[in-house]
């Protein structure tokens, strides 16, 4: 397997992190934001939709948009309930990240710390991203106030797609993290996982 | 089984799409934008995540996140593939289509119908909406041109996910739908599939 990933996006991460907790071996090409790398990527069509990541199985199949991956790797694994209900809850809170938290919180951190974005990131935009991501962060917050792990008692692919650009929303998107006292702890229990490894962690 | 779903919304739409099509029962509660029966609902709890659409089942468990629900409802129909690469493929375009469709082409549509959007419906974001909208037409209708349907040779939920709001985005989002054969004739497909309901046909 190979995966076309981007070091510094939280949807990249994502792969590289469930890669790592499920322990399976794979070739990783780098492609930043920005690099000839990516533009020789999508060139050369090996993003089916022109975006990161991209897992190339070694059937030749391409697989794209990360929580279809995160759902394709996770079958039959413990990262993936049998039960219809969890599976449905599942995939809630990952809609809920790709949907309602991604064009909000990741959107922030990119306007925050690409370079090439500053010029986007006016006060009145990154002062609406505040308050939008607050409150998602709030609904985030108040069911961790309850459970461990977002679908039932154990981590599952929701946790990672969650987790994937909430644990950096402090230092990268900006957000005061420290208003969400059970947030920092499920990320806490995330990095105790066996096999996890950190954002910067480039295989 | 009680649905809460928004009339006019393409998600909650997508729900309504899929009970026909499989036949099955159901109470409809109607939430129309800015309505009193949304603010109940919300009041009372009854949207987990704050939006709709959201399915009640008849044990008193709730799915929210209209991608879940239709996942849910398809699992062991001939909506959903058991199939591992097929169905990784399906959510490829779910998640496609609530990442990066949703929020250009869903929210051109709601600025350009809802009254209470129309400030915001400012010339130059209206002017991104159309180019960046188009662009996702572009990948869909590519796809379209070589496959009657999303994925594999049948109707799937992901063909509900996408038609939800692109079949109407020329009326509600003044697209310009011409531009897009291969899409058009897909969306007759979809009308053509037995148990068909539009958009307009509220339980």
């Amino acid at each position: 397997m190979k995966l076309y990933s981007m070091p510094s996006s939280g949807n990249s991460y994502k792969i590289r992190l469930i890669m790592a907790l499920l322990g399976i071996a794979y070739d990783h090409i780098a492609c930043e934001v920005n690099s000839d790398a990516l533009d020789q990527a999508k060139n050369e069509g090996k993003l089916p939709l022109g975006k990161l990541p991209a897992l190339h199985l070694d059937d030749g199949n391409i697989l794209t948009e990360s929580g279809a991956i995160l759902w394709y790797l996770a079958e039959n694994t413990a990262l993936l309930s049998d039960d219809p209900l969890k599976r449905a809850g599942i995939l809630e809170w990952m809609f809920f990240e790709q949907n309602r938290m991604e064009p909000v919180i990741a959107v922030r951190a990119s306007l925050n710390s690409y370079a090439h974005l500053a010029e986007q990131a006016t006060p009145e935009r990154m002062a609406d991203l505040l308050t939008a991501g607050n409150a998602l962060f709030g609904l985030l917050e108040a069911h961790l106030k309850e459970h461990d792990w977002l679908v039932g008692d154990a981590p599952s692919i929701a946790d990672i797609s969650v987790y994937g650009y909430t644990h950096s929303s402090g230092t990268r998107g900006g957000y005061d993290m420290s208003l969400f006292p059970a947030i920092n702890a499920w990320c806490a229990r995330m990095t105790k996982l066996d096999g996890y490894v950190a954002l910067d962690h480039i295989p």
